[in-house]
């Protein structure tokens, strides 16, 4: 039989969030592989073997992961949320790039999931309901100067934004950077949204005017998602509404 | 019984890209509302009255099912994609904010769906790998100087962009001025892909270079993805994968 390579996007963390497209792939997966918290998530079953990997290897988990398709497995690489934002999927295609030319006519194919800020938009209303962009604050990434650039263009576009990995322990002040770059260039209280391991039982989500957000509301399992100058806020008993308008008047 | 308002993404068009929290939602609505095409999708069944609606009807659309869970009804707004990016969500929330006062206080849940631009991005590879923004092409909603300020702005950060409603019959031209302002800005052969139905039996997939995008390679059911500066592509038997490295060198 011939291997395959599904790389699987598992959701924010509820199982009503998985799509039934990726529920039947982990049926199908005679191996699954992923960061360790994210095949924690996958149920065992007989002729199923878990690949459990830390964090930072992903080029390596993904030679492992096309080894086995080589060899005829049916492999699934997951990630948490959707695989094709901030996760294994540019991982897995960097590894065929660089990887044996037999890679190349594997059968690969990428599965969405329902990535972190729309579950996070969803939870307070429609702040991306207008034009908006995404960015990975992570600096392992990229250098600083250049995340800040598109901070400053980004305000300037006038887009909402969605933040991933705003904070890490090991880069505790690059998200105290991001908001002044944001306070400098917005100068104003847009609503900031604070999302926290949305869908599951740890979920928090909170609303704070962009001058008074503070580094240490963000960490590793959270989105923070920054409205654009139009984005309101509906004030109602209990959590508010924040929502962007679809247009901008003439 | 208390009413309720659940504004829904039905994902792409595929049955097995629907969330089984969206499934649910369906199963106990008294009352649908939509767009034609998306009221579509959801099967009949006794005590569920289905209620479609023309397009550019969105205010009215979500001023009737706000009422109707103000009278105690189990009303579902449906979507295509996420209701939150491009949809329906904001419109709800727009008709709240001018609406009477008690709707503030209705049980109004928002759920995520696979909106278009992850199911093209997943057909095609990872080209929103990296950092990314996501703009609505339509100008009936905001005016054209804005679109192009925003292009001019996404280029100079080196986005990849999704767009959304890239053309209509009735603004043939607007595509047009937007290739010609990417040429302009990125001036290079970064890879466009133009996406239509994605997941339907009317899928198709095309890749092109930027200098040999047209305007008739989308129309209204097409999302398209233009690459940043840094997008590749991996040569294959078959269609290319398409990708954007997760890291840009210092």
């Amino acid at each position: 039989m011939s291997g395959s390579l599904v790389i699987a996007g598992l959701g924010p963390g509820a199982e009503t969030l998985i799509t039934p497209e990726v529920t039947q792939a982990l049926a199908q997966a005679t191996d699954v592989v992923g960061y360790i918290p994210y095949v924690a998530r996958v149920a065992e079953r007989p002729g199923l073997t878990l690949h459990p990997s830390d964090n930072r290897v992903e080029l390596e988990r993904s030679r492992h992961a096309l080894e086995m398709a080589a060899e005829g497995r049916q492999v699934v690489v997951v990630s948490s949320g959707d695989p094709g934002v901030f996760a294994m999927a540019s991982a897995v295609f960097e590894a065929v790039e660089a990887g044996p030319p037999e890679w190349r006519n594997l059968d690969i194919r990428v599965m969405p999931g329902i990535t972190a800020m729309l579950a996070a938009a969803a939870r307070a209303g429609a702040p991306l309901g207008h034009d908006f962009c995404a960015i990975n604050l992570s600096d392992n990434l990229k250098p600083w100067d250049l995340i800040k650039k598109r901070l400053r263009l980004a305000a300037e576009a006038d887009f909402a934004m969605a933040f991933y990995n705003p904070r890490s322990k090991s880069r505790p002040e690059g998200f105290a950077r991001t908001l002044a770059v944001l306070n400098d260039a917005c100068r104003d209280a847009r609503p900031v949204i604070f999302a926290r391991a949305v869908s599951t039982p740890e979920e928090s989500i909170r609303i704070v005017p962009l001058p008074e957000a503070t580094p240490d509301m963000a960490d590793m399992r959270s989105v923070v998602i920054v409205g654009s100058s139009t984005t309101r806020i509906i004030h109602r008993d209990g959590a508010p509404f924040v929502y962007t308008p679809r247009s901008v008047p003439a």
